[in-house]
């Protein structure tokens, strides 16, 4: 199929150029790094090693040159405005290890072969062999302009036309409008030419360098963070898919900020209530005297249900009608952030020509057809039978390793099933303690020291499983580096959530189920009894484990992970050099550009920082009813983290290859997956969570005057204290300084009187009933409106699609203008037989080329 | 925008030629109708009317000229595979009139204008006026071969390439199932040619004439019921959207196989177990001398609950726990069916070149350019401005007409609260009756007639929601010819099914719910009783009336609406012409093609057939917890409905204009919703309407030996006939023989000798919640298995794939070879400064034009 059959012998590692010129047409002084003539730009820099014999072989597949040929493509993308081709790097190549044992010879007979295919599609290439750096060549790589048009001509690349169509947005009114609005926006903008594609051509001079600069002051600074990000800029410089991450981490954050203010709304409202609060008044209230029964076998004893009032207020806060409002609103939300999402990909599709793009058919990775010929070697060692083996059709058994996925989820629900176990024990720890001050803090800090253990958990197990997805994935040798992609992601994504996540569920949903009741309790390993709730719910601690989860996660990755690992990884890069820092400085002063960029950490990929949001995005819709604040911590987050990925991508890594795309791929499946999951685990939370139905049933079902008074008794029931089985009664019954032979539990459970006491009463099965009715309604409301509002905005904004219609009727008019010249050509010369017009000039070729 | 600006006087109507033939370039003599030279041959006919001069005038746009140019388009697309361009039919200009004052001078220059315009796009016309049906003239258009290949340049019509790839499907094993499966299935395939691209291009000969004769025997015959369907064929003779239609019919009936089987297979074990059913038996039994409350007020009195034997037996037919499977299995099977759809209709895009496609954005409608010009006429009678109105901008208030919707569907509520009456009240009036043979049919008298005056209210009111979504869409305006479709299919799909759909929804999940108790019923109007259910629950009634509506419906509209109207329409048509049946005949001889198909019955469109097969679909999926047999109806009706169809098409109505279409367009996204709300639908239905979950709650939370003994007993609650209010008591307390003090009836209350008999009872609230879960648990597990069934399938299949990827390569193979070509003449020839490749000719025109 490819004319093109060689191995090649180079250990290829990436180096890109930070500052590169396109204008090969420009009549100007050649600016940037050049060939020896100084001529011919640079456009692509490989690198290799010379020096060491004995180091590491690779062996990558007959389709490396088309690679070449591939990103030339994608780096053409960005020719019609004006951007500069960005050098060459292949991860992959650079990634992954096959030693095979290949003599001298071959390895430069082979690296010949690969040079002299270069050559073969026209590209130009000069040796820098060690020349300040020991050990590392760049094969330097110019591709001429004849290349180029053929290769823009392949991707069907689009020319600006003469006659543009300005859309008029609406009336007078409407327009002054929007220069209102563009006025008073006007100082959000960053201070870069604004993007119009009808003024920039291929034609076009723009300087790389000056666009560094542009994006390190008005993109990659802190004191810029309320700005707009020059999306235009970030998309020449870097390339389409890295302009599309940034883009939505921009439409992302920008969307947070209703989001936040309406939760900062909610959560006032919940401080501004507190006060009218019957229920915890009620509780409050020293004249209601209420016995509760004790919270740990033995060791506890009766406590005072007023003691209970400061956990009760404060649940109060993430607890309240407004609470119900706001996950609505923010299941809505997460629909409309979808489709504003797609109506801006769409825009930037047609701003940035990709329109007519295809997603180009991925090559097999070189691993998979090394494994593929190596299973056809050994078939062929067993039959005579000697034939062109069939590629696409042998089956590797790779799948079966995405079975270890379910254990390491397992995995993770151990190590929380650790966590609880380690506070029930240092509960009943604190609580045989005799120390007063210990056991009065023993509610804190039982809290505080698990939600830290476990954030501390979750942190380390993130890397360890971000490992084991990778390990995972390679072991399934994937087909094509798309797959490969997707197949990675999926398996880090459901480690991670499920690590992130499993304890927050836990708290959610069965955190206090399962307790059993007072005479009954359900014991766990040996002795232990399951965990209680506070008296007003698990909401409250529900809500402390999101906070620091969210809050630490955030601030340690971002500190420590993004800022402080890279800044140590190039400091022991520099140090691996054996030179003092005024020598460093001397030597950096020698170097060129590309010997420089040499020394920058390499381009991992964006699958990291999507992760990092897409996470979030799950914090922020998942629990959304316990914690309206998460939408506020996550806007905050997300202002720091544009610009400090911006930081990163400017200064702190090597130039990523431009990679066209047309959209963020699987990560908007997983964003509208966590979208649906959102509105089920929402209608639980609500429902079985929160104290949300048991009071609506009791205003509207049981309470004797429709008020919430009362509701407090109606949700403890009675346990006569010499029911308590043998050893397990406190062993300090007098702590409150009077005899208790009543003690109250919060269960809906039958009356002492009754003919069946402490079984389930029928206010328990009622209240469930509305519970699951709230859940059923809830979820198909919600997915309606969801559903109305995904239809009720178009997917093209109107503009852009006006626009498209009436760039197809140019053309037609073109069309027809060319063939009305050529009928009146016939007419004029030939009159004989029916007319055979000659084929014309593609229309959708650069005409300069 | 457009050179043209003519409105056209003539008033157009269709004029299909059921035979034509497009090989101009072919040498062989002429066949099929010709201009009077006999060389030309007649692609198009309009006709329009010459000797009325009182006759209706219609007002067309000025594009109206350039929907031939799409006609025309849309006809090249069966070029390639060698069809015919069909007949010009524009069923919008022929549908709509407005009669505007202009002068018969008016009426001809128009007229000329028009065809003028015709000519300057190069279209050959030729009149032939009143010749033989008096009052009509025929305008033939000859589309020349060079006009055809610029508008085939223009749609990118790709030519067939020489080299073609044949994927081999996997190794030997496969190939051979493959070739047996291939022998097995022979017979049922149509004997036509296979559709295979590669053999047919531009150049081959192809006679409609023949087409047509084998279309009639090997597809439109009842005799080839088990065959497949010549999709080739039929997409060649009557264009893609249709071809599309029938093709969607076929995997639609091809899937409804297997789930009727299946269907069967759950109904057979219905009545496999009906004998082992505990409850039903426990009914039956003498034994049990359960004494019944009276069922209506006063005229009835206790009744035996044995006497319900037969109905508790024919109810466990419907409601057994294989029905939950069953409903389980027909979600899924809805996905599958999606899926395989989508596949299917990516081959037929992949085997008809649709793959590059494009719909075109459509062009005004004439309604709406007029409604604008009459409103901006206005506006600039009121202001002096004159300028160019902008047409794309001014609102037309037409929008509110959608709020009539929501009334037609309160006219249809009100009608089914009607029938609920009809049958309150005969039922009434048949109990109060003393002839005891009417006593005894009381159940089946009011049952039968009842379902049967809902069909027939359900057919009549499906006519006059036609009309009325039609007339509502018309008062709308709308811009385009597409939109207007997409609001008249979804007002007509909202009506038609709320019209469907309402008694079975109440039959589902409001009857018998709110009756009240014995000693408290629930009266509507007076002193009518809610309507209870039989004692098995209300599904067996149900499951009448949806036997009744899918049989009545499908009978009377395939037998009535279908085959008896237009054959009554054309019979009325030909008396019109005031002849008898022999000079009918004799002047049938005399008659041309065009002038013969003038008298068949106009095209409407494949919307009626589109909705019906959708609310069959709604009926298959919807209900189907209730009835395991609608799938087998469905298939038998659609076995029948395609071979009708098929008739229909190709004898009955004038040869639709073939039209490009790449999917089945809104009904793909009605389909989904329908899908979508049949999960939910379903598990209300298992879990409200049938007696699954209190038997299972029963078994496993009450019953004291864990089997389902005592389970009637169970469900019914006591009554003390002394609680009776006054009056309602009933007149023939001795009915039975014997004095009743305690009757018992349906549902779960508190006994009387409870502190609060009557009230609803624990049991009622754990069995209400268990119904709620099961929903809850039943819609989250079909949904994510149906996404999931979803994501697992490629929505390209594998073949076909691979086949798209394979040409790809062919392409830039042949591309680098020219380059190469290129290169070698650049290094002979000049070797001076960049060189400038000059264009080359476009890919994609075919290569003779």
């Amino acid at each position: 199929m490819s004319p093109f059959k060689t191995t090649i012998p180079l250990s290829l590692s990436s180096q890109p150029l930070n500052s590169l010129k396109s204008d090969e047409a420009a009549s100007g002084p050649k600016q940037g790094p050049t060939f020896q003539d100084g001529q011919r730009r640079v456009d692509y820099v490989l690198t290799y090693h010379v020096q060491k014999p004995q180091s590491v072989r690779r062996k990558t597949s007959r389709f490396a040159d088309y690679r070449i040929l591939r990103s030339l493509r994608r780096s053409l993308s960005t020719m019609r405005s004006g951007g500069t081709p960005p050098s060459k790097e292949d991860p992959e190549i650079a990634a992954h290890k096959h030693r095979l044992d290949y003599h001298e010879d071959d390895k430069r007979f082979r690296q010949t072969e690969f040079e002299d295919n270069l050559r073969e599609v026209g590209l130009e290439l000069e040796k820098d062999e060690g020349n300040k750096i020991p050990g590392i060549g760049f094969l330097k790589i110019h591709a001429p302009w004849n290349v180029l048009c053929r290769e823009a001509e392949f991707m069907k690349l689009k020319m600006p036309t003469k006659k543009v169509y300005e859309v008029k947005q609406g009336s007078n009114v409407v327009e002054r409008i929007n220069l209102f609005i563009h006025k008073v926006t006007a100082p959000l903008h960053p201070k870069v030419e604004p993007n119009r594609p009808q003024n920039s051509s291929i034609m076009m001079l723009f300087y790389p360098l000056l666009s560094h600069q542009i994006l390190y002051e008005e993109w990659a600074s802190y004191s810029v963070f309320y700005k707009y990000q020059p999306i235009g800029l970030i998309r020449k410089y870097f390339g389409e898919k890295i302009g599309l991450y940034f883009a939505w981490l921009g439409v992302y954050t920008q969307m947070l900020i209703p989001a936040a203010i309406v939760g900062v709304i909610v959560f006032l409202y919940g401080c501004a209530t507190v006060d009218n609060d019957i229920p915890s008044m009620e509780i409050c209230d020293p004249r209601n005297n209420i016995t509760m029964c004790p919270l740990c076998d033995r060791a506890c004893s009766y406590w005072k249900l007023k003691t209970a009032c400061g956990t009760a207020r404060a649940s109060h806060l993430f607890d309240n009608p407004a609470t119900v409002f706001f996950s609505i609103f923010m299941a809505l939300w997460a629909t409309m952030f979808m489709e504003h999402w797609k109506r801006r990909q769409m825009r930037l599709n047609y701003i940035w020509d990709l329109t007519g793009f295809e997603e180009e058919e991925d090559h097999h990775r070189a691993e998979y057809e090394i494994q593929v010929m190596q299973k056809t070697l050994k078939k062929q060692d067993m039959s005579p039978k000697v034939g062109l083996f069939p590629i696409t059709h042998v089956p590797l058994g790779g799948q079966r390793f995405s079975s270890l996925v379910p254990l390491q989820i397992g995995v993770t629900f151990a190590v929380v099933f650790g966590v609880i176990l380690y506070r029930i024990s240092i509960r009943a720890a604190l609580h045989m303690s005799s120390n007063p001050t210990a056991r009065s803090n023993i509610r804190a800090t039982v809290k505080g020291t698990a939600a830290v253990i476990n954030l501390v958990i979750i942190i380390i197990m993130d890397e360890v499983y971000g490992a084991v997805a990778r390990w995972l994935t390679l072991l399934e040798v994937p087909k094509t580096d798309k797959s490969f992609e997707e197949r990675l992601i999926i398996k880090t994504f459901v480690l991670k959530f499920a690590n992130a996540f499993s304890p927050i569920v836990y708290l959610a949903f069965f955190r206090g189920r399962m307790v059993g009741r007072p005479g009954d309790y359900v014991y766990v390993i040996g002795s232990y009894r399951m965990e209680e709730c506070a008296h007003a719910g698990c909401l409250m601690e529900l809500c402390i484990q999101l906070c620091i989860t969210m809050l630490g996660k955030q601030l340690i990755q971002n500190n420590l992970f993004e800022i402080g690992i890279p800044k140590i990884k190039k400091l022991i890069r520099r140090r691996k050099s054996d030179m003092d820092s005024q020598q460093q400085e001397d030597y950096n002063m020698t170097l060129q550009r590309h010997e420089k960029d040499h020394f920058l950490g390499p381009f991992v990929g964006l699958s990291p920082e999507y992760m990092e949001m897409i996470i979030q995005f799950g914090m922020v819709t998942l629990f959304v009813a316990s914690f309206p604040l998460a939408p506020l911590f996550a806007l905050l987050n997300n202002i720091i983290e544009i610009r400090l990925d911006a930081k990163k991508f400017v200064t702190e890594v090597r130039r990523p290859i431009a990679a066209r795309a047309k959209d963020i791929g699987i990560w908007y499946n997983l964003l509208r997956g966590l979208s649906k999951v959102a509105v089920i685990v929402n209608a639980f939370v609500i429902s079985f969570t929160s104290d949300f139905i048991p009071r609506l049933v009791y205003q509207y079902m049981y309470s004797p005057d429709g008020s919430m008074h009362g509701f407090v008794n109606h949700t403890l029931s009675y346990f006569n204290v010499s029911d308590f089985q043998p050893g397990t009664a406190p062993l300090q019954p007098m702590h409150l300084g009077y005899e208790v032979q009543i003690c109250r539990y919060k269960d809906y459970r039958e009356t002492l009187w009754s003919n069946t006491p402490y079984d389930l009463s029928k206010e328990f099965w009622a209240i469930l009933a509305c519970r699951l009715a709230f859940v059923i309604v809830f979820q198909n409301v919600v997915m309606l409106m969801s559903d109305f509002v995904d239809w009720l905005i178009p997917d093209i904004p109107k503009d852009i699609s006006l626009q498209i219609h009436k760039e197809k009727i140019l053309m037609v008019e073109l069309f027809m203008k060319e063939e009305e010249g050529k009928k009146l050509l016939r007419d004029n010369h030939t009159n004989q037989g029916p007319f055979q017009p000659r084929s014309r000039p593609a229309s959708h070729a650069p005409s300069k080329c």
